[in-house]
């Protein structure tokens, strides 16, 4: 009942993991901007499994269409509705356990809601699946943040408790692309894949940490009090299925820091005001300050596993075990790295619109 | 520009730290709830420095006053106006160091946001005071809730690295409310009270994290894709001044967990479905699964310390060296407590309206 | 850059007069609800020209497909988008005059608004076609209105200045739907359809004003003092394109009347409180108190006229003579009467959610 | 329920008729706009009843007080909390008459949607009163408008039937700040006044129509296809309490016309693309075109007037007659006129910031 994101930039979403189809209408992106199916396409083949790596088998095709709102590769101003296809859909998995919720997975507490009327196939409005929607609306997301030369970067920074190296952003920008793990840390996503290739024969999975980092963002994004910069963002971010924890800047650790330790001192560098540490991740006050907008979100592992787990039958309230089967990965980090990036593009190319930054036309 | 918070109950927020008064606007709570100044006031004042602990100075007398909305102690279904008078106000060290940022506050970010118009004196809107409008919008919502029996209760779990012990949810209740420190650990506190004075004597400052709980919340709170319970939730403890970090039950411990470890098995007790533990939070796919939620927010340590910091001079672009004196918090963790609180049951009041749990008319 | 009406049921609108598609993403039906294509279908046929009368020679063929949100003839609590395929497109006409603005048509405001981007075929989003999507909006209201009861019925009740004489309700639903010209009373229709052909011949149109009404609307809907049920009415109706004048009841009339003459006495009837007449056209202080909701709207002539009219080159600023050619309504009253039924069912679906008239799940 | 309008810049409205405060929390206003007390006093003394003519009696003294968002006489960024203190106030023949009804007032209603625990002294949230908190809102609209040029007057053209004649806007502008019933043409103000007074011997009351004219939009304001210009316009107007019809340019008159005379020719002045005619009233689809916003609202006959009418006692349900005593406008229209000057303010600077034509700060 709640299917938009944001306020002058939004996104509404549609679509189920085995219906017809996945889709974003994407409404406020300024007319005149280019941009063509290829665009929207690269986002989303950062969504797919990675050959390279063992952590999916489902062979997903997603191919993006253009229903609306680009007309010759150009925005008109106009809602801006993407579509994808569904196919390679087998549903027999889900009717058969339809009421054994899986451990972990929204089954329960959607059935409450909704009557049991909800599309259980596949997780339905559920699944990992519906950020594809996410990243279509991040690809126009980015294309407008272009205009104003801000640019978004995620990578992978843990796998089940493996933890890369910190990594300046050049380095970042350079290590991240060649990367299946999408990790700037070569040598650790060495490790990392390992891990999951084990987990994957155990028939468990792993989760992760990812960082998101904004730069050239300007001073001034985020409408405190209620429309803050980091409100926002874990707001979109917390609708990534999954994301278990948000954080910026020194987030957590900040707690077990003193003000003297935790405090960003302020200076000039090339006649701009910088702060010498980033501890505030890029937000005070719930506006942006300049530096670099550091977030980092907690996924937990794949609640899809092949063991044995304990459920209870929803129809008859009898106690069952219930094993998934289907292929499934184990672990969707690498694969959210995209997902955490468009989440960020869509709010500050929401927020910065709001704050008058973007031009309703591009000329 | 963004100062109201919710969609069916919202809660708009005016004033400024050092202006006339601090203010709410709160719209959507039902007609026929009996609530008293008392009720409202009681919340203010768990806002309170303790006198107990050293952790403020300021004599604070927050005194709540009902403008609108409330007769004879019965909501009319008019939006309520709450107003504190401010008093005990001296504003001249900050037209002193009017134009030199202090490090990891919003003066800067604000400065460019508003040039240099917005009202500075004691913060502005950017305040902790203002963590009173919230407060006050909770106080309404708590009341809300208690309709549909739910509970909130939050408290200190960690300070400055000094982590207490875990408590059952009886224990916290009864623990909490009698700790100067809002701990449910006793012993632990006392530490925690130690260090705190220590930070004060030496001019620093400390963090900590808060777990705010919600019990008896029913299956079904949360709007999915994109109003989901913890997408929402986050957003408001946001907007809390220092919270740089939140993560809902396993939270960012979850990244390191495998599958089978971090799912939660299902079972049935008292013939309801639920969880043998709770590593969700009590939240899947974002909306609530009857299971406590349970939210941990991190809080930086004050960024008021008394030494002497490196800040640049916003008028001039030259280097200056500031420290800030007057009264501040060398702890704010504590009087933040409730503000947890009251974020919570603003966003679950407003998420309960919209599922359709709470009448429109008490009778 | 606001193509969604609407706050806890809500349409969003994508797609253009000559595009792809036209399509409704509706969101916040509740799960449980049956509806079939054929239902959707329906509404959409009333807005087909009729071919007994002569107001259009476009053989429009509307067919609509589910893409989400409907399983089995089942709403499932997810977005429902619904999509009409375009076909029967010609747009050589409006390339050719792409810089010389139509008369009272949106092109010159769009065209700066959108800086010449936006797409112009067949009016592009200010098309009569768009109405379509409000009317599969209006095809899921409908059903969901069902539930409580309410029914909504529309006819035209002026074409041309030739006005039809007033009629029951019951008489209405009996008259109208056999009506070529939607219109209660037949023999002043007969007329009309003669005004409609003479003006045809003429190459000129015609206007006219349809009456909605709203009967079983129980006592509550609107949300005053901003979301009052005739703010919102009139809000959505003056979204249909030519829609210049919204009344409710007495409407302008009331202007000219004493308050003797124009306040509804108050009566017992069936031990429910009534009004014995019904100037307040069933809305008080904007809420709905019982009585049938009665709007009145004008709609202006067709602005596509086939003879010479004065504009301006957008692009050389040079005077010009222009001519629209192709197949256009002479008179769109008829075709427009549901088009008012859906964004009145539209917005009483959204009001009745808010005030708790509607369950979530259909059981 | 919903007390706010407006999207980036909003107006929130609290307080009661009789109650101790009416009061607007302004958000979205630039920083660094100079305004004052007297300005917005100067605005609200427009809704005074003027003594010249006998359109009331009741004594009130609006006295706006500033509580937040303005300081020095510049707007800080913040919101803005305006305050009227309400006096002279006496309820008595409100309790007296509690459970009765009164004809064409919103008390019925009203006491089935907040079960009769809403405010009914002096007609609580429902009075003509609460308009002062529009008025208020514009008062800062106007204000931000002004930066752009816009400017907006709004003039009675008709009362109880009487109707003045047409005026071109430099005579409006000269002519209604002087007459007492806001109207541009004296001689038949004269009548108009006549009119009233004859009304009120009589214990009767009468309704008119107001125009009200923007002039200096520029081109684009309005966001198509739900966020119209003439929507979000009819929206706000309707929120006028006795409001019961709204028209732009030709309006319902336009249902009577050909296209051929309806449509306004488009033609070239001073480079400029302008129509020779209006009878769009500045608006095509939905968006402004350059030309005067012109618009007509019909304000129904005071709903209370002294002699004897029917009702039904909502506890009892027996039927009962009631006559109305008090103080009361026979004609509010003339009050009533800077209040849809208000509305209109407040909704065109909505549109222009949505539409990127206000700066954030001014400077």
């Amino acid at each position: 009942m709640e299917n938009s994101l944001g306020k002058l930039f939004t996104v509404t979403s549609f679509g189920e993991s085995h219906g017809q189809c996945l889709g974003a209408v994407i409404d406020g992106s300024p007319a005149g901007l280019a941009i063509t199916k290829d665009d929207i396409q690269q986002e989303l083949d950062q969504r797919k499994p990675d050959s390279a790596i063992t952590s999916t088998e489902r062979a997903e095709l997603d191919r993006v269409e253009i229903l609306s709102g680009i007309s010759d590769g150009i925005t008109t101003g106009a809602p801006i509705c993407l579509i994808i296809w569904n196919r390679d859909v087998d549903s027999t998995e889900y009717e058969r356990a339809r009421f054994l919720p899986r451990p972990s997975h929204a089954d329960y507490p959607a059935f409450v809601k909704y009557g049991g009327f909800n599309d259980f196939r596949g997780g339905g409005r559920f699944s990992g699946r519906l950020t594809a929607v996410s990243v279509m609306g991040g690809a126009i997301a980015k294309k407008i943040l272009k205009l104003v030369n801000i640019e978004i970067i995620a990578h992978t920074i843990n796998i089940g408790g493996i933890t890369a190296a910190s990594k300046g952003i050049s380095e970042i920008k350079q290590n991240r692309p060649q990367n299946p793990l999408k990790c700037a840390d070569p040598e650790v996503a060495g490790e990392m894949a390992k891990l999951i290739e084990a987990a994957k024969q155990q028939g468990d999975s792993l989760g992760g940490i990812i960082e998101g980092i904004a730069i050239n963002v300007p001073v001034g994004l985020g409408e405190p009090v209620f429309g803050r910069l980091d409100s926002e963002l874990a707001k979109a971010l917390f609708a990534i299925p999954a994301v278990k924890g948000v954080e910026f800047g020194a987030g957590f650790s900040a707690a077990n820091k003193r003000g003297s330790q935790n405090n960003d001192p302020i200076a000039l560098k090339d006649s701009n005001i910088v702060t010498t540490t980033n501890n505030a991740g890029g937000i005070l006050g719930g506006i942006s300050n300049g530096m670099p907008i550091v977030v980092r979100v907690a996924v937990k592992p794949t609640a899809s596993i092949t063991e044995y787990q304990s459920t209870v039958n929803m129809k008859t309230l009898k106690s069952a075990r219930l094993t998934i089967k289907g292929r499934h990965d184990a672990c969707i980090v690498p694969r959210a790295v995209v997902v955490v990036e468009s989440m960020m593009a869509i709010t500050l190319t929401d927020l910065a619109m709001r704050a008058g930054f973007i031009p309703r036309v591009i000329k």
